[in-house]
C-alpha cells in the first residue's frame, strides 16, 4: 500500500498544526536539504510544451530517497474557472523503486514556496524588517503573507494587485485567521504606494510576460525583494534596472535553472549571482551591510518538493492522518504476479498436462 | 476529482471482461496508436539510476492527451518477497494541464506488453502457427500464454525455466484458467526441448545480464521469435548469431530506443531493422515468406502505456467500475486556494485596517 495524501488530508494537516507552523518546520526541513545540496542529483525536468501550457515532471533524488512533482502551467484556465497550476508528487524509496507517498502538491507548493522565500529573507532582509508590501494579491499571496508573519515578524503588509477583488479576497482571508491577529494591513492604489516605507517587498503576480512591477525609482537602500512571480521563461517582474542597483545582491536557488527562468533571464551569464545554499551554510553573506538591496530570484527547485514530500511524510506518522491507496501489488510471491491478481479468483478446469 | 484504478480495480475489470478480451482490445487500441505513430511526441524518459536499480518516468503526448508511467527495475526486490519491477502512470488532459487518470501500471504493463508480442506475431508469424515454446516462467509467462492463445489460435504451449518452481506456477495458474481450457501444456527440460517443433518461441526471462537463452542451432526456418526479456542495456536473450541468420527479419517497437535496450544493442548501428508501426501501416511485410526467422525484439515503448492509459479510461466509463481520488483542488474561485482549502475553516477574527 501506498500512503495518500489528498486534499482532504493536506488541509487537517495544516489545521492540525496551524498555517505559520507548518511553514516554518518546512523551511527548516528546506533549509537542510539545501546545505546538503551536493548529495542530490537533479535529473533535468521533462517539459511538455503545448499552445495552451506545459506539463513537467520535476524527478530529483539523494540516494536514499527519490521524489518527482507533475506539475501544469495553463494561465487560460482561470477563465475557465480552473486552476492556472495543479501539482501532485511522489516519494519513493531508492534501494526497492517502491512508491511510497502519493500527494496533492497544489497547495503544498503554495506552502513550500512561501517557506523558501522567509528562509530566504531570515538571512538576506534587515533584522528589524517590519512592514512589507505585497504586490500580487492571488493565490500565493495568503502564504507569504502568514509566512513573512511568522518567521520574520512583519507587522504591516501593504497589498496591491491590478484587480481590487483578488485584494478584497487576500484581506477576507487574512481577516479570518487567528494566526495573523494584530497584522495592520494597508491597501495601496499602486506598486509605488506599496512599497513606500516597506522593509520587504513581495512579488507575487501571475502575468506569463516580461512585466515591470517594480521599477528602479520604488527601491530605497536597505530594501529586501522577493521576486517570486518571475519563474519561467519570458515571465519576469524586476525591471532590468533593480539588477544593476549598486550594491544590490542577488540570491538564486540553482543557478543553471534561474539564468533561464528567473529575474535574471534579464541580464547575460556574466551577472554576478549567489546561490542560497552557499548563503545557508555561511559561506557567503545573504546581506553585507544595511544600507544593500537585497534581492532573492525565487523560481521553485525540486529540491524544495523533495523537502516537501519528505516533511509531509513525517507528519502523516506524528498526526495519525492520512489514508493508503492499493496503486502497487503486494504479492506472497513476487514471481506470481498474475496467480495472485487478474488470475486469483478463477475457476479450476482442466486441461491436457503432457510431463 | 481524479479517476484512480488500484489494485483492487484492474483486478475487477480484467475479471469482468475477462483477461484474452482485455488484451485483445488492447491490441487494438496499440495497434491504432502505432499507425499513427507520427503525431506523438516523445519526450526522452527521465532516468534515475542507483546501485540496487533504476527510477524511471516515461512521458508521451500526442497533443490531446498526455501520459507517462513512473517504472522501477530492481532485480534484488524479488530475494526480499518484493517484485522486481512496479508501475503506475496518470493520463492528462493537455489542454487544461489536468490529470484526470491515476492508474497502477504494474499488471497493466504485463498485459499491455502480451498484447504488443500477440499483435506482432499476427503480422510476424507464419498463419498455422500453433505451438509455442514458453521459455522463462515468471511473472510476464501468463500473461503471453493467454495473447498468444486468443489472438493467435496456439493450441500447444512448451513449457521452460531454470526454476522448475516457476513452471509449477504457470501450469497451475493455466489449469485454472476457463479461457485457456483445451490448451496443451508440455514440460520441457531445456529450452533445445522447448524448441523443438515450436511454430513461435516466446522469452521472457529476468536475468539482468547478457544471458544466451536461445542459441543458433535450436531456431527452425520459418519460427518467429518473440524476444521480450531482452529489454534494457545489458540484458539480451538471443545468441548474436540468431540475428545474423540469413533471411531473418527484425521488427522492433522504435529503433533508436530498441538499439540501445533491445537484442539488437548486439550489433552495430547499420544492422537493418524494421519498426512496428511501418509493419501495421502495411508499408514492409512483416514476414516475406514462409521460411523467414522472423524476431519481434521487444522492449517497451511509452506509446504502449498511453494505449493502455486510455484504454482503461474507456473501460471505467464502459464498465462503471472505478473510484476517484482528491489529488487536486476543485475551487469555486480559483484564484481562492488558500481560503478554499486550508484557510477555509479558519475562524473570523478581529484585525485592524487601514484604507
Amino acid at each position: 500500500m501506498v500512503d495518500y495524501i489528498g486534499m482532504h488530508d493536506v488541509e487537517r494537516l495544516v489545521r492540525l498544526i496551524g498555517t505559520g507552523a507548518f511553514i516554518e518546520r518546512l523551511a527548516g526541513e528546506i533549509e537542510g536539504d539545501f546545505r546538503r545540496r551536493d548529495e542530490f542529483e537533479k535529473t533535468p525536468r521533462a517539459a511538455s510544451h503545448s499552445p495552451a501550457g506545459v506539463i513537467e515532471l520535476m524527478p530529483i533524488t539523494d540516494g536514499r530517497v527519490y521524489t518527482f512533482k507533475y506539475v501544469n502551467g495553463h494561465p487560460k484556465n482561470t477563465a475557465a474557472g480552473m486552476l492556472t497550476v495543479t501539482a501532485f508528487g511522489v516519494l519513493a524509496d531508492v534501494d526497492s523503486g517502491y512508491p511510497l507517498l502519493l500527494s496533492e502538491l497544489t497547495v503544498t507548493t503554495a506552502l513550500r514556496t512561501a517557506a523558501t522565500s522567509a528562509l530566504a529573507a531570515r538571512w538576506m532582509a534587515r533584522e528589524d524588517s517590519r512592514t512589507m508590501a505585497l504586490i500580487g494579491n492571488g493565490a500565493q499571496s495568503e502564504f507569504q503573507a502568514v509566512a513573512f508573519h511568522r518567521m520574520l515578524g512583519v507587522r504591516e503588509l501593504r497589498l496591491y494587485d491590478v484587480d481590487p477583488a483578488a485584494t478584497d479576497k487576500l484581506e477576507r482571508n487574512l481577516l479570518a485567521m487567528q494566526e495573523v491577529a494584530g497584522l495592520a494591513i494597508v491597501r495601496c492604489g499602486d506598486a509605488a504606494q506599496a512599497c513606500r516605507g516597506a522593509d520587504i517587498v513581495t512579488t507575487v503576480t501571475a502575468d506569463k510576460r516580461s512585466a515591470v512591477i517594480l521599477t528602479r525609482d520604488m527601491i530605497e537602500p536597505g530594501m529586501h525583494l522577493n521576486a517570486v512571480g518571475g519563474d519561467c521563461p519570458g515571465k519576469t517582474e524586476l525591471q532590468r534596472d533593480i539588477l544593476l542597483t549598486p550594491n544590490a545582491r542577488v540570491v538564486v536557488e540553482y543557478e543553471p535553472q534561474s539564468r533561464i527562468e528567473g529575474e535574471v533571464q534579464q541580464m547575460d551569464a556574466s551577472f554576478p549571482v549567489i546561490e542560497l545554499a552557499d548563503v545557508l551554510r555561511g559561506t557567503v553573506p545573504g546581506r553585507a551591510s544595511p544600507d544593500e538591496v537585497t534581492i532573492f530570484d525565487s523560481v521553485g527547485f525540486a529540491l524544495e518538493d523533495y523537502s516537501a514530500l519528505r516533511f509531509l511524510r513525517t507528519l502523516l506518522v506524528e498526526q495519525r492522518v492520512g489514508r493508503q491507496i492499493d496503486l502497487v501489488p503486494q504479492l506472497r510471491n513476487p514471481k506470481d504476479l498474475f496467480g495472485e491478481t487478474v488470475g486469483a479468483h478463477a475457476r479450476p478446469v482442466r486441461l491436457r498436462v503432457t510431463a
